[in-house]
């Protein structure tokens, strides 16, 4: 079960922290994917929850993208759930493959869907329950307001609507959602409508999420965890030979701010309670 | 630039009709993909305007799965386009790495695209001008209403909302929509509000999409062409060793009953006049 094995991990490793694998050629000190995401999770595996791999960076290396994807979370040990943010979706017939790709194929623990489709294009993901599927509800860009925030005729914004009917699909307790960290506000309204469900939170770091507001927002007293990502901020924290220390550096930085808010929110004050997962 | 080829191609072929390549292991004659689809795409090749290729179901083959289908179009004519069928859709940082993958390292004519996220998740992709970019509005299934159908508090669905602001986004001409075949009064509904953007209409066939009330209400008389494409419907027309050429008779009458409608709906009678594309 996936939420069994992020629990596991966050608390064997301390962490809600999730580093995200964006090998990004302009920005890495080498040119060498594998053994700079190698470098990366040998310096930060035993401070963080999970790995998120962004597909699109490895789909732009070319044909051997995925060989290269696959062959760097080879080094992610068996204990910490990689996360394929993938952002997959499609009619029914054809999310039945790309699950297939992803859960069998490639062999990932969770995976990032859109569910623009509706639900027959989530629930083929869903169908795995022993995997995570995190929909993406509420992104961190400024484009988030183009149509997720569309107010319906109900007064709800749409992404609001598409959180309390992921909700309704949880009936393995495997659904997730995407919030961009970069909007506190709009996760405080998810976690009104969502109290249990897992969220993962990107955007901190390179997008300058506010982090603090951030944990707070997605604190629940009813068990709903929350996995906060970073990947640029982490993995182009140092330039030059040092890249591997300045990572887990800024990676411990980022663990200890969540762990401290985490404490002073459960510690009282706001009256919500989590045990994070 | 990708309107153009496509034009060409409809012209030579006297064809709106693009073959879908979905190879589903439990339904090809044979499990030898490449040849199946050399096949498929040899006995058609004359009679269509477009191919697409679904990327999950070569992503569900495996980690050969990108080479297996690049290898496949090799035997596309290099005058008909390739539309590279992945619904992709993140945050614009991302996006950037998506498009690049497509049109530069896969060198597809075209794309889908999942617009949820916003302009800055589609603008990466619309930037390549010579490439066309079709983003998904309204679907062929029935999770469409979970979405897409919601009513906006301006009386709108979200779909037409999504189809006038892409609209608005198409600087250089080259924006399209996806619409499923299946939904003949939503394709009228965009078409009024979108009457010269091209239209991709997936569905027909093993959907059992309303062919002639689909050609009728894409049609446009301020030049928006359409694409129909059928996948499952030709691929698997014939069990056996006859597949290619049930798969030509198949395409043949889609072909037909396609231009027979555009025929009559320009001789008149409806009002509405199109060159196709």
């Amino acid at each position: 079960m996936f939420a069994e094995k992020l629990r596991a991990a966050t608390e064997s490793n301390n962490s809600y922290l999730c580093v995200g694998l964006d090998p990004d050629p302009e920005r890495m000190p080498h040119q060498d994917v594998v053994p700079f995401l190698r470098d990366i999770i040998e310096a930060t595996k035993d401070i963080v929850c999970a790995y998120k791999a962004n597909f699109a960076f490895f789909e732009a290396l070319g044909i051997e993208g995925m060989q290269t994807l696959l062959e760097s979370i080879t080094y992610v040990p068996a204990n910490i759930p990689v996360i394929a943010d993938a952002k997959r979706g499609d009619i029914g017939n054809t999310a039945r493959f790309y699950a297939d790709a992803i859960f069998n194929e490639y062999g990932f623990d969770a995976v990032t869907v859109n569910g623009y489709g509706g639900r027959d294009a989530v629930q083929p993901f869903l169908d795995y329950d022993d995997r995570g599927v995190f929909v993406w509800c509420r992104s961190s860009n400024v484009g988030a307001e183009d149509f997720q925030d569309l107010e319906l005729s109900d007064g709800r914004p749409l992404y609001l609507a598409l959180a309390e009917k992921v909700g309704t699909w949880n009936e393995h307790g495997n659904a997730g959602l995407v919030l961009g960290a970069t909007w506190p506000e709009q996760i405080e309204r998810v976690r009104e409508v969502c109290p249990d469900i897992l969220l993962l939170l990107p955007g901190v770091g390179a997008q300058e999420g506010d982090l603090e507001a951030t944990v707070e927002a997605a604190m629940s007293d009813s068990g709903g965890g929350f996995i906060v990502n970073a990947s640029r901020g982490v993995l182009y924290a140092g330039r030059g030979d040092h890249y591997a220390k300045a990572a887990r550096n800024e990676a411990l930085k980022i663990r200890g701010r969540i762990n401290v808010m985490r404490e002073a929110a459960l510690a009282g004050g706001n009256g919500r309670r989590s045990s994070g997962q």
